[in-house]
């Protein structure tokens, strides 16, 4: 037998009458944490009840860390034996929660006593059995109300109490000194879960990729004091992030040309994720970016424009790395006494060696993977954006993610996988706080609502957290190609405004690049991943200022932060997208209304579920289009939107659902 | 940190990159075993994958309890990462099952050679790799199978293989010897999971319940030879099980009289439910009823016509019970002295003293009630009947029923529990085998469609196994008071159908008994449950014939014994229902369809699913009434169906989809 029952016998405590099941939210059964950010509050709801007629009690239990005390709050039935309850989160960490339940004999004999009042029988017994409950209590409680409850004892047992035993029966101050001091015969608790809380930023932020190689002048390679002087060009169109790809020494070994050329000539300055030369590897500055100084100064100088820089992580060698020669055994040796490089046979990227997760020195590895993380973080860095991480083992990034937290509860993981659903919502269970979609592939609004729908309805929510990228440098996708600067502005809209974290890969984006190397191809012609670039930031068509404004409706917008409730609304026209974002405590609406054919003027009638919305019947209401500050009176769940792609192929609307009329003036009564 | 990441480090195993999640079936993610029957298989999936590109397996691992050798059988892949594997159960008791996934290192190999070749590289190193994998099976193989793999060791390294490799990228032999001998670096198992194996009387039985006192003659009390001379008549019907009332010692203090009368006359024979006098409790027979002998002649002779003795459990005492007076630890004093009674205020039970379950000495208490199962289970019971399980703690059922399975595992038990749902599946999960339902409230099509879609499309039917009982003797529902002779057929129909297991309450059921003690009451006027009847089986107007032909036509079909898959079907009309019952193998398909209006004649356009079916678009089909033995021939989707109350009220039909038309005449070609 698997279940041991002579074992049960002992574990289950026999009097425990109360089941407590199926718990929301959890992941897996309580294997992984759900995940919140301070501030918000996390909703428990769980299955509680007993056999027989007994009332039951239950309470929510919660503490910070795994050590501390338990907080106990009550919680409320709603229906079919389902209890709710709740408790807020105001610390970046692990919280632990779990509920309890219980018989509350207190509670039935109250009860019961009504009933039985109420039918006219002789309570003279029942009255001495509520006083022997009562006088447990006494031997419980402590301070006044240790008098109070014995003269309630002493009450109960009297003539007076025979005589008005109504008095008993509705008494809130003896119900209430029974909550405190009452003990049950037994207490069921379910098994403990856990949420992780991150700072809010894990939830809502705009992220901004940038090469730094390409922020230098004339033609010269960037600097870091370089990128410290596009800080405030960033931070004007209102990012929160500043990304930067791997600033590592550049491998010369089989090192890539221009768009990928298999040869580089002299002057190609290779890809920054072939990491590490003769100058150093993952813990070192490739020598033409700056020195470290460089670095902390750079990390200084954006947290006063009030932006946070990410490093790229990316767990990969160029041959030329000092780790192929000092830790040989960490790479797989081929018969013919060569490592063996990347490969997706049969393409083979003889420029990198991957990590050999599967050596017998797996424990050293992971010891200096994570000890990469650690001197970044001494160096300043708290948001690490990881390449591939569904190319390392899922145990490693559960390990490496649970050491760094431990002590630094404070940093984030940004996970760049691209593959296969379940393997993208592992790496989030894993730990990562943030999530790379498919959102770059997501054009239609079948496709939109399908998708996020999904991310946003389901028990995904618990764990995984959209970062939805328009473009990166490894994707310029083909609706990008096609649609000129009308789908730039609208796939920014969306990416701004389905989710609470966004980001894009300037300045390519507000310049609207959109030449693919070849035709059919996702990757960008002469990309920056194998050459400089140098940008005119003053372009006159650069989006900069929309981007700008959109970060600036973001920010302005409870709505849109990540608690806002994503909802789709019907709209008659398969090019036309409207959705609303809904703060929880529903002072702000936002309703998005996006032409996503970038060539036509399309319209639709749109249909808003007026109640939910809390909208007027019978009066008009103001959609206030944020974008370009343009008011409009809608009345009824039925408006017409027409939406012309060059002028404006969005609406980003904040519902103004009390629209003054006549009779808001004093003379009008 | 609620996870000690330390730990998590040396028990994951560094280099087990497969993950295994979300297996299906589970309970309560393990908590508590699926259920199945002898001659069931488990089919078993799971998502499995790993990080990167290489090619994953994974194996199902089951054995019989939990000491024995773990049986591996190959898991298939599905679609997005899921996987599929089965195992057959053919034995009563406990299966354990798990999934183990791991990296396929050779696998890998061969693919990535494959397309190498393809590409036209170079592959002489590859082959060394091969080859060194190989190397490393020859250690682990044996046999024979040990030279065959020397020598491919042998044969990858020579320069044949070179000239011609694609010849060693498609050997079958070479894949099925790796197939046994290639061990692979690292295995990830998931948790192990529990299947709890009944016989197949669990999952397919019809019950019938009398009570003996009623099988008497000329007035007399009747006997358990009384019930010995009822076996033809019960057995007749084609009933599985024989289910009676408790047959021990009736209390007399504050025993009811005839129709619940508060004071018994002399000659009341009381409630058998009032358990226990001063001839003996749980483990004694009712003087009047007859000796242990006698009983245990009856399950005897039972056994000899095809019938099993399920007897009634119901942990309660009469006041006079033996256990008031040498246990009064088990129950609740209360401040006067007394014992308590049973409640549920303002009514009083002073005829029942409940037990204590919350008394210090639930331990003995417990001991005591599981020796009571195990006294039956010594003479000959294998089948509970267990009354009111959900006012007694749901943790104790979970133990003794393990403790009483763990030494018979072939005991079943039936949960008469009609109270809220998740009390109810809660006590099927802790494992009762069979459990009442809430079929007698469910009358009409809507009711219908949606609680058995319930019970049969949702996790509910790994554990809940629905008992239909259309009446019991507490239970006499409004649709049999108001609808005459043709609402017992079909309350008989659909509940023979829509499940395995069901049951009637007889002979009232055959005999059509219709009024309740007063208008709105559930409960029988004169009901059995206080007083003697005696019934006359030869009745013309009995049912008995009819419900012979519908065991018959159960015990006949495949597709209605518990592996049946229930669908519903469209009916134009809301009086009446179909459904279909299908053999997982297609072999069998039965369509019922009921006229639910017992008062008039009802038609409707039925809509059947034909390519689901197997159904022929371009020719008819034959359906063979099996109630009446008449056949129709359909065509198309869409057919008519008429259905008189009087007459016939409903249709079994099974589907012979193949009907023969002239080309299968051999003088047509």
């Amino acid at each position: 037998m698997s279940r041991n029952t002579t074992e049960l016998f002992s574990e289950i405590a026999g009097r425990s009458r109360v089941v407590v099941e199926n718990i929301t939210p959890q992941v897996d059964a309580g294997r992984f944490p759900i995940k919140r950010v301070v501030g918000d509050s996390v909703a428990v709801e769980a299955d509680v009840f007993g056999d027989g007629h007994d009332i039951v009690a239950a309470a929510l239990l919660h503490r910070f860390g795994d050590g501390g005390e338990w907080h106990h709050s009550v919680m409320r039935p709603l229906v079919n034996d389902r209890w709710t309850g709740e408790f807020p989160v105001d610390q970046v960490g692990e919280y632990q929660y779990k509920i309890a339940g219980w018989v509350d004999r207190f509670g039935t004999w109250k009860r019961d006593l009504a009933k039985r009042i109420a039918a006219g029988q002789d309570v003279a017994v029942e009255l001495l059995v509520g006083a022997d409950l009562v006088h447990a209590a006494v031997e419980t409680a402590q301070g006044r109300d240790r008098e109070y409850l014995a003269e309630w004892d002493h009450r109960l047992r009297g003539d007076r109490a025979r005589q008005q035993p109504r008095e008993i029966a509705e008494s809130e101050e003896l119900s209430s000194l029974m909550s405190r001091w009452h003990r049950p015969v037994a207490t069921s608790e379910s098994r403990t879960l856990t949420a992780t809380v991150d700072r809010p930023l894990a939830s809502f932020s705009a992220w901004y990729e940038m090469f730094p190689r390409s922020a230098g002048k004339n033609g010269k390679h960037g600097t870091l004091k370089d990128v410290e002087a596009r800080l405030p060009y960033v931070a004007s169109m209102g990012f929160d992030v500043l990304y930067i790809p791997p600033i590592h020494p550049v491998g010369r070994a089989h090192r890539k040309g221009r768009n990928n050329a298999e040869q580089a000539v002299p002057d190609d300055v290779g890809s920054p994720w072939g990491i590490g030369s003769e100058d150093g590897g993952h813990k070192s500055i490739h020598p033409s970016l700056g020195t470290m100084d460089d670095f902390q100064s750079l990390v200084r100088t954006a947290q006063g424009h009030g932006l946070e820089l990410a490093l790229d992580i990316a767990f990969q060698c160029s041959p030329d790395h000092p780790y192929v020669r000092e830790h040989p055994e960490w790479f797989r040796k081929r018969p013919d006494g060569t490592i063996q490089y990347a490969e997706n046979p049969p393409k083979k990227y003889q420029d990198i060696y991957p990590l050999d997760f599967e050596t017998d020195a797996w424990e050293s590895l992971w010891q200096e993977l994570k000890s990469i993380f650690l001197f970044w973080i001494d160096r300043g860095i708290r948001i690490f954006r990881v390449d591939n991480p569904h190319t390392k083992p899922l145990p490693f990034w559960e390990w490496v993610i649970g050491e760094i937290r431990r002590d630094h509860p404070d940093v984030l993981f940004l996970a760049e996988a691209f593959t296969r659903p379940k393997i993208m919502y592992r790496l989030a269970k894993a730990g990562f706080s943030q999530s790379y979609t498919y959102f770059a592939w997501r054009d239609t609004k079948w496709e939109l609502t399908k998708y996020f729908t999904d991310l946003t309805q389901t028990s995904l929510r618990e764990f995984f957290r959209p970062n939805l990228w328009p473009n990166t440098p490894d994707i310029l996708p083909e609706s990008l190609q096609f649609g000129g600067r009308p789908v730039f502005m609208t796939r920014l809209v969306l990416a701004a405004t389905l989710a609470g974290n966004y980001g894009i890969y300037g300045p390519p984006f507000e310049h609207g690049w959109s030449i693919p190397r070849e035709p059919g191809s996702e990757e960008y012609l002469n990309s920056e991943k194998y050459q400089l670039h140098q940008h005119d930031l003053e372009r006159p068509d650069s989006l900069k200022d929309f981007i700008a404004r959109v970060n600036e409706i973001r920010r302005g917008s409870p709505a849109l932060a990540h608690r806002g409730v994503l909802k789709f609304h019907e709209a008659e026209n398969e090019q036309v997208i409207c959705y609303s974002r809904t703060a929880p405590d529903q002072s702000d609406i936002v309703l998005v209304v996006v032409n996503l054919d970038p060539h036509h003027r399309q319209s639709a009638w749109v249909t808003l579920p007026m109640e939910e919305l809390g909208l007027p019947i019978d009066r008009p209401y103001q959609m206030h289009d944020l974008l370009t500050d343009a008011r409009y009176l809608w009345h009824g769940n039925r408006n017409y939107i027409e939406l012309e792609p060059a002028s404006g192929p969005a609406h980003i609307f904040r519902i103004r659902r009390r629209s003054r009329s006549e009779r808001d003036f004093e003379y009008y009564l």
